[in-house]
């Protein structure tokens, strides 16, 4: 994947790993679009989205020919996660807590392959963090649009912004002073974390001063209907 | 336009075909945004992203700059087809037979287009079928979702998405089993005839098991809301 | 940033200019979106969409690794302009006239640097203008999309796409005429100027002939509803 600039083989997760990572996106991503009364393959079309959207910006992003398309094995994994996701829809989504958790985890993982990648090709360091939170964010994204909902990202809710950008931060000071494993450990964390904490706590988006509160719960569709 | 890559002359449909291709999307998009009442420039911006969005977004994700972009045809003959679309729009939108029938194989064209030219640069045989159906997809996505409308193809509708998945995956087996003309027209027809039928005979999205039906009609704007 | 297209160093702005232009365009998002109660990481992603996004768009479309991207002082510098957006949107945002000059100028130096660099990358005339257009208008676009609007540039309002599009020819006709400063100036003063007056004598958008006409205010989230 990283042949040409990768200057150590052990500082990047093998490539089944990334291609499972993006798989269990999709996953979430085909749960929640179905969730949403998505036909068959706009379903798929959104765990493709989902799962592979992030990665390929990001690679665009870098000049590069995105991954998931050079490698033939990340559209059929994306494509089985999101059959998945869609078909156990009600399991997926059933305990918010627990999809939060494993989203947490997934979305660390993807900052911290998207923000290794970016390091792996000299970008800047601060451009490197925005790709990480590009990485597991812009999936997302794509898919809340081409459903017509404002992005989750963008909208009153719980922490997915801050738990990406906490993230990415720390996996690239983490693996510039300690290393690449301890960083990837770090960031996992602390986004899994955030994103569960935030999700259990019923912590609402950070807002400036002066904000009036809101439910997280009204801000999407309401936002786009006001 | 493939010079680099292009095995054999004979195996691509020309240039000015393309172009036209693309122009007609552009007169097709540009039809529909005006009947959303989109002013003059939106309009035009519309057929742009209709007629060249998909082909732009597939050579991005191949790693090549954009034949669009490069080749100044492209751009002109999508903003007459775009002009002739809107000036047009009672005509063309009049009958939806007529206008399924028209989209079809225009749509059929765009998935050869675009699976071709993903082959012709080695790219996998499941990465070219999704960039057939990113060619021929993406650029009524941007089109709907930058007009404020969930896109097309993730609603419940009549046949799109499945189409180009059939009409795809038709062009690239075929293609590799019988070569590149009895490829373009399996996919063409199969692409045009799902989308015409399906349109005719009022065949709603594949739904997915359990799931109420929903008439095409309530999908979109619908869901965007609620 | 075109070190190796560059015929002429004279002929392009210096980077901490392009840097600052896409700093006041983040400012300008973020005090957009803080209007539509994004949060504070919502805020300061429509920073970086609407500063970054058309140029990065622009380069990805010429086939190159984005400038703020390689380059690390891009994405701090609209940071920071996005914070200072949010913090003070209410006076940003006080007077409309004084808005829209503010943006009009912004956008016309946005015009101005994407054609330019197309022209640098040999893009032919038509391809420049568009990417012109492209450069100023993505990112907000891109931020309307995300936060559930309608893109203003595809809605009845206020002159942009108009201004954008008389911009750009405006730029590269007479850059090929009479040289890249005077061009400039121009390009700069008819954008501005169209955006400004305009906002100011209420102009709405250029419509089809036979359209009903609309109030600039009813188009967007409303057109999204109906």
């Amino acid at each position: 994947m990283a042949a040409t600039a990768a200057t150590s083989v052990a500082q990047t997760l093998p490539i089944w790993f990334d291609v499972a990572v993006m798989a269990v996106n999709g996953l979430l991503g085909a749960a929640v679009a179905r969730s949403r009364s998505t036909p068959v393959f706009g379903t798929l079309f959104a765990a493709i989205l989902v799962g592979l959207g992030g990665g390929m910006v990001r690679d665009m992003l870098l000049g590069l020919e995105p991954a998931a398309i050079s490698n033939w094995p990340y559209i059929p994994a994306v494509l089985i996660g999101g059959l998945v996701g869609a078909l156990l829809f009600g399991r997926v989504l059933k305990r918010q807590s627990h999809f939060a958790l494993i989203q947490g985890i997934t979305l660390g993982f993807l900052v911290t392959i998207g923000a290794q990648k970016a390091l792996d090709y000299q970008a800047p360091v601060i451009s490197a963090i925005l790709l990480g939170v590009v990485t597991a964010s812009v999936g997302g994204v794509l898919a809340d649009v081409t459903t017509g909902y404002a992005a989750t990202i963008a909208r009153q809710g719980h922490w997915i912004a801050t738990a990406l950008v906490a993230g990415s931060t720390a996996f690239v000071l983490v693996s510039m002073w300690l290393g690449f494993w301890p960083a990837v450990i770090v960031a996992v964390l602390i986004t899994a974390l955030l994103r569960f904490i935030s999700q259990v706590r019923d912590w609402p988006s950070a807002r400036w001063p002066g904000e009036p509160a809101r439910g997280p719960e009204e801000g999407g569709a309401a936002a786009a209907r006001g």
